[in-house]
């Protein structure tokens, strides 16, 4: 048996503001500067799944990828895509909707729908510029 | 004398609601689809500014990118980026933040600070796969 | 009344070989080389159509990208995606389907289908280093 | 001795069709869908080749990556370019031309040309967004 | 007959300086800043040749690319790659190799080797941020 | 306590000569052909560099990336950018800049800079086509 990686590619976009209910104003103004804007920013976060896993012999897959598409766009895309990452997620109910706790999240909500014969590993880019990897 | 262009790219990452003020909620939702969501979206906005005109035969350029990158970044990307299009920018009050809508402002705020012996020429990217030249 | 254009992108996959009938098989060999191989080859198209018209007072818009992307998606993506065209698509039946055929012909099919109100252009790319726009 | 990673990237283009002999034509059509076309398609495979060792001190190299993209191109990319992966590489032959089981073909070739010193990793875009990894 | 544009990308990468003998050192300072450093920097150029013309009949082509790919590789690639574009390019010889005027050379050397029934046009991008159209 | 990872990408453009003093002209030739340019030739590097560390629960970040980018502003691009790297670098005495040693260096540069409780890795991309990863 032989063990490879598939890596998908979805995107969505959405707004957030970083800010932590337990800090007061100030404080928040201070870790997180223009990311604290009370009325929002937004980006286009492209997220990349990727499943490890052995070669099924007769498809010649580790996952199907329009399975994997499929699970990503019903537990990921229609929740967070063209919604508000602070108000309309409710996996990310008062959670800091920092790119860290973004991923940490969606990889909650996918380890549960992908078999446990497979690992999985989570990249979300916030911008070009700035991306997260987890598990590290 | 001898005309050539010259682009400069810079971004900005900022929410926005498309909404008309003028229409029912029924028709801006109908309209405007998920793009209406009331709690707002957002994303990473890639701006390229064109300039025509001749080679300065002295400096070998149409035009300066470094200064013609300040003006961008004092006039647009201070004023946009990590921002509400809806709620934080002055010059798109009471306008819908449409991406022509969008391009447009860009552009009036930009022709008044690039002389006149250039042409200008806005493109907008809302996402990779969207985008919106001024003018046409 | 405000001109400016929309771009929309879309994209395909699909096997062609590049061949003239008219011409003997040893002058096909010599004008397409190894775009010749009588099994095919394939590539990932990119295409990205753009609409120029007056900017819509009421919506913002120039057009609904929504709207363009499911024409696109009906009239273009259906038939070419995962297809071979030399063999599957109906509108290139007879022709050869080199980048500038293949954009020419994607752009009749779309122009029946956008209102004449609007300007119409087709950039296709072949791969990321070859791409053809039609009208030029 | 100082360990580090030098990746190299080529690209080729070519027709496939997933297909495995061994399922009736419904298996096939249910498990591929559309990739199980019968007349084939395509894409634009970017494929990166990663060499893992110790940095030569006299050349301040890993492993010289012209002498690296030779190999790649004489070993796979004048096998796999322009050709159909079903009907045209030898060391496909009976093989299902997953991007799984083309990663780890190319992986095997490759494997016999670069000195056992070098670990070796394969990474293979079949579009931007699926791509697989081998060894996982 | 259609007319159509093929575009052929192109890469090379080259040291340069900016620096105008006619002007003092402290004015060449004050104007190109720490592009003027006298032990140069440089950049990776991707080259876009942009070719408009009737689409051939019989070949389905405007102009072949391989032949539009030999042309650039032959009379730019060769003379730019890997070279200071300062010293060592015999036709930027006491020029300013500002993207502006490489941009033009580049045309001007393509010029002379693509027949007149064709037009062209010359995009230049000396980094991802910044890129020069000639003519505009 | 949970582990992720985040990367920031900055950039910088630079000249550089493949020389090795110890060896003798025809050496550095044979080894390093084109890239032996004794007048230079140059790149725009892309660099990543990824901060692996628990998220902490106050601020929802590995590392604040504003902070990070800071880091590399200061300690790299400062020194990198525009400049000439066998020439203008002081932590690049007398070594010679392939790819590989001007990664390390980087690496030695910023993990006096990150605190030791993270693990840091760095990427360097000299062109799209070839980059570099230490710790591999």
């Amino acid at each position: 048996m032989i063990k490879a990686s598939i890596v998908r590619k979805e995107h969505f976009n959405a707004a957030h503001r970083l800010h932590n209910n337990m800090l007061t104003d100030e404080q928040n103004k201070k870790i997180y500067g223009k990311c604290n804007n009370p009325n929002y920013h937004g980006h286009n976060y492209e997220l990349f799944v990727k499943v490890t896993g052995y070669i099924n012999p007769t498809t010649g897959y580790v996952i199907d990828t329009k399975y994997l598409s499929e699970i990503i766009n019903n537990k990921i895309i229609e929740k967070f895509d063209h919604r508000n990452l602070n108000l309309d997620v409710e996996e990310l109910n008062g959670k800091n909707p920092t790119t860290e706790n973004v991923a940490l999240t969606i990889y909650e909500i996918l380890r549960k729908e992908i078999d446990n014969q497979y690992e999985m590993k989570i990249t979300l880019y916030e911008t070009e510029r700035n991306y997260v990897e987890y598990p590290a």
